[in-house]
């Protein structure tokens, strides 16, 4: 089954990787504990609507532009067959 | 404050609706409550990952369309001017 909270989690995480911060740092500039934000970005709680506008905002990056990589992931999942039958066109 | 829930529930309402269906016919067919699915559509309440599976499976349509649709309806919500500027360019 395709969780969104799986997805929605990898794509904050690899947002504050690349941007070389910690999850204390990330997770004080949200407000949120450091243990909530962890098991958000591990796909292991839902983030709420608010508390995921706090996060990117933390971020500095919007909540469509995560939203946009999310359905990306999500949709290659759905279908994973599709970029090999690309490939061999 | 942009709601992540708002979006997705008013873009399953439009599905259903585009469907011809009745939230009592997809929340039977989701095996969620009436009332859950009403106030999910409403933007009233998170639908947790595993529920807003079961919601897009009873509607037959896949979760990255779905959020492609929201990722659109918020990116076009964080930067309203962008349109007006295009007309007028």
């Amino acid at each position: 089954m395709i969780l969104l909270r799986t997805h929605i989690g990898a794509t904050l995480r690899a947002s504050r990787i690349a941007q070389g911060r910690t999850l204390r740092d990330v997770a004080k500039s949200a407000r949120v504990s450091l243990g909530y934000l962890s098991e958000v970005e591990r796909g292991q709680k839902e983030a709420s609507s608010e508390l995921l506008h706090a996060i990117t905002a933390a971020l500095d990056i919007s909540l469509g532009e995560v939203l946009s990589s999310v359905a990306h992931q999500v949709m290659s999942q759905e279908a994973p067959t599709l970029s090999v039958v690309d490939d061999a066109a």
